[in-house]
């Protein structure tokens, strides 16, 4: 927030813009404090807006809420399809969409924070939101892992299910960026390559027929 | 919930065996609404115990919910801890503590509910407690990761963490417990043994010193 936003001139600014600004201070109110303890008058003072203004154009604290979790959804979802690329094998695919995933943790903290934390402790409607956000990451993945488990003749092999993999591998990454807030010394880079180590040496196997079975 | 429970006869039941049909109803009710939405009415009626007694042996609403969580969260790590065989290799290990855990899932769906998605959904000392479970799993697995590690001298090799690889895999396994809810035709063995398929196929290739690196 630059100093001028506060000053009275900065009311005419054009709306949308505001609206960012509205939305930016409440994305970083919210990742500091939660939701239940976030307050709009702090909102209202980190984006430089009046309170009255910020009702008039994004609506009370819970409304506020779910359009930040909207627009965070829709940024992260936008940037890992970015990142994933058709033309590529699918390992290569997968590489640039968890590299894609952690540069976006990386620079949006606060996003994720809002989006993987606090939206899911609110629960209720958010919650609902986040299950979607997750739903349609899962859907990613498992059109490609199906795809790359189809080439191979595997639709029909009782230990291979894409959406069971998909599940499983969205979750792992999640869990990681998760444990990367509290190890921020290493680099999206190095994550991304622990991740694809583990799952994607896993999945090669599979998909070149080995199979692991208990010794019973 | 037996009927003679309801009947006066019942209050000359020992305090544990009532604190435990209190925790039972209380874990299904919360479990069925959320602890929000959950009613200290409906408990009463399905432990089968009065409301004053309730408040008297276990406290109010927020104390049961902390008590449940408690408790569960003990179930499952002696549930995980108890299919661990330390004698066996690693992958026979993690083979046992995720058939242990997901027979906990299938068994206790009510407890897995609460820990899982009511806990969270709440917020505040209950996530702690829930985080504190996940500290456990994730020491569990990485104990047993970085033991085979070693054995192989990957103690230094930049592309192995077991800390990161372990949550990783407690990512994973949460993430395909909580599909499972929705897809109860799977059985407990085939969820298991997709996951260890994944994740331990991986895991051997890098332990074997394979390294996938991406194409540039």
């Amino acid at each position: 927030m630059t100093e001028d936003v506060k000053t009275p001139r900065s009311r005419r600014l054009p709306r949308a813009v505001r609206e960012r600004q509205i939305l930016d201070a409440a994305v970083e109110v919210f990742s500091r404090h939660g939701y239940h303890s976030a307050s709009m008058d702090e909102i209202s003072e980190v984006a430089g807006v009046s309170k009255p203004m910020i009702y008039s154009y994004l609506g009370a604290k819970e409304d506020l809420f779910a359009k930040c979790i909207r627009r965070e959804a829709g940024r992260l979802l936008e940037a890992v399809r970015d990142g994933l690329r058709s033309e590529l094998p699918p390992d290569m695919q997968l590489w640039h969409g968890l590299r894609s995933f952690y540069r976006f943790v990386a620079e949006y903290r606060d996003s994720w924070t809002v989006l993987h934390r606090q939206a899911l402790t609110v629960g209720g409607r958010f919650a609902d939101e986040i299950t979607m956000l997750r739903s349609r990451a899962i859907e990613v993945v498992t059109a490609l892992v199906v795809t790359a488990g189809m080439k191979k003749g595997l639709g029909d092999r009782a230990e291979f299910s894409g959406p069971a993999l998909a599940v499983a591998l969205v979750g792992a990454a999640e869990s990681l960026a998760d444990w990367w807030l509290d190890h921020s010394e290493v680099s999206d880079g190095v994550l991304a390559s622990w991740l694809m180590n583990l799952v994607w040496l896993g999945f090669n196997d599979l998909i070149e027929g080995s199979v692991w079975r208990p010794e019973e």
